[in-house]
């Protein structure tokens, strides 16, 4: 099979592999339908140093299982199905807590012998705990949405979920990436009724909008934190998810915070140290969120989709065939791309 | 009257100052008949560089009222009541949302024209929302116990509520102060199974075991990490209260949190930088806490220490008059005195 793989920053080649197959009783092969490339793939490909053996890429995808070995019940070959972007048992205890990232069996895709969800086909280890079965045909045309809660979706609810977010409140969410629009999604399929967006890409700030932003902000640092404050009456806002990663944006989502806010990080932290001192425990800021449990939340969201209650296949705005996918990464990475769908 | 003044640190002075009296219509004037020492003091006592104005030092008291302002309701001279470490309205929104340390009206003692809390009296802003009555006289044994809902018995169980402590709950408790060992005491009243508490003074440590801690750490750093993962099946804790403030505090709290776990910090931030970097997101470690509204508190707490089910007065273990308060401060920064109660 063909897969992508990352040599260092820039650096993305299409490769033949090896096909799976099944290696653990509990494994299953997908062929993969539809994959996408992550805002946090983009990280490595600005900055990875060269190496001689390849990164396997991806995490994101959908497809068909192929083959499933002896133990998996669940899922059987010709499915569709849509695999959160780690594996996971969905037994464990930290699963049973809705913590699949932690999973004492789970793991992520493309190392340890286990493909990257950017290639044609994927050996999924705990495919029972892993895969969810998807009621509709390869053809259909929600599979883009129903991509997403492999991850950008499940994300953003998880930080809509940890802040908080429920009817009536306002909302901050900072970046217009595809996590900061799910999270606008998610935080209006909660309930709130103002959702303040924080991004200056217009075209991606309009699909906030039409995702449920009530306002949007291009401003920045403080001038951005002055315009929050502004739009909210004054105080700052009392649920903030922070989906950029930068110390920039953790700085603005703690200045921008009410007292007693929380904010809900979803981004991967570009800082090992932040600014967490005497003022942020005065004021009793919460800071939560973390890496989504997007397996976990996947029954709840499924339906909202299936139904067209959310679209949030909306972000995924250019396509590519596998071949085309270093240009895909070229095009986020640019920002022609706000988040590329990969066909197989 | 006199007050305790501090010009420096190790420079506390006792001086004359003037009697309180009614500024505002809801101003109360209170006659001071307990009062202690914060460990919150002993970093100014450490630290504050040589002043010509003296810092009127104190924020935990217990008094008579002696006076009251025309708008004044609640209490009348008279009244025993107690002060939390900062005064408030309890009318305003954040009040409403127990966030009286943010209160828009409120403030701390010792600034801007209100006295200190260590000295013989004290004008008291916001009487009506600010001053609790106590249902016993001046001569109550109950005094020491019920003087610590005006800061630390507060401020411990503001670390276990946000820290989500429950029924049957393993809890971790770093630092065997006087916070740290009333967050023990909150901890066990709200349910927790199983109470770790980290410190090294064993005088301490043994409060705490009485206080309901059913495991002691004595080693620090990694050692003491090791430990408490020992102790505790191995994972981590999932609910840590935090109630040093160093940095080096703050990092066994992540380091002994479980995955998903929550870290409640109670001590004043010694640092401006913490490592909330990537671990912590993909950890789901949250973090909360901070400044307790002690005054919201009062009313859950009083009943308990009013019929005994907590005494968290045992951690005034020494006694000391206004005149020794510079003896008080001394005992407490060499450790020989956990908190020092100040007699009037």
């Amino acid at each position: 099979m063909r897969a992508a793989v990352m040599y260092g920053a820039g650096d993305i080649r299409i490769e033949h592999r090896p096909d799976p197959v099944i290696q653990q009783p509990t494994d299953a092969v997908v062929r993969t339908v539809l994959s996408c490339v992550c805002g946090s793939d983009l990280w490595p490909y600005a900055s990875m140093p060269p190496a001689g053996t390849g990164r396997l890429m991806g995490h994101e995808f959908l497809g068909v299982v192929e083959e499933t070995g002896p133990e998996v019940t669940g899922v059987r070959a010709g499915d569709l199905v849509v695999a959160p972007f780690t594996y996971c048992d969905s037994t464990c205890d930290y699963c049973a807590r809705g913590l699949t990232f932690s999973c004492r069996n789970g793991g992520r895709y493309g190392t340890g012998g286990v493909d990257g969800g950017q290639g044609e086909a994927v050996r999924v280890p705990q495919a029972d705990g892993t895969l969810v079965r998807l009621p509709v045909d390869a053809g259909s045309a929600l599979l883009p949405s129903l991509l997403t809660l492999s991850d950008v979706m499940g994300t953003g609810h998880h930080g809509a979920v940890t802040a908080g977010v429920g009817p009536g409140d306002t909302v901050l969410v900072i970046g217009d990436g595809a996590v900061g629009l799910c999270a606008v999604l998610a935080a209006g399929r909660l309930g709130a009724e103002r959702i303040v967006l924080m991004g200056r890409h217009t075209d991606r700030t309009d699909l906030g909008r039409a995702f449920g932003a009530t306002d949007v902000i291009a401003e920045r640092g403080e001038e951005g934190v002055a315009r929050v404050r502004d739009l909210t009456g004054g105080d700052g806002v009392g649920k903030v998810i922070e989906a950029v990663g930068t110390r920039a944006a953790l700085e603005t989502a703690i200045a921008a915070a009410d007292d007693g806010g929380t904010i809900s990080r979803l981004g991967i932290p570009q800082y090992e140290e932040g600014p967490v001192g005497p003022s942020t425990v005065l004021r009793n800021i919460t800071l939560t969120g973390g890496a989504s449990p997007a397996r976990s939340y996947i029954p709840e969201l499924l339906p909202d989709v299936l139904d067209g209650t959310i679209d949030p296949g909306r972000v995924l705005d250019g396509t590519f065939t596998l071949d085309q996918v270093p240009d895909a990464y070229r095009a986020m990475a640019d920002r022609r791309v706000l988040k590329a769908l990969i066909t197989f």
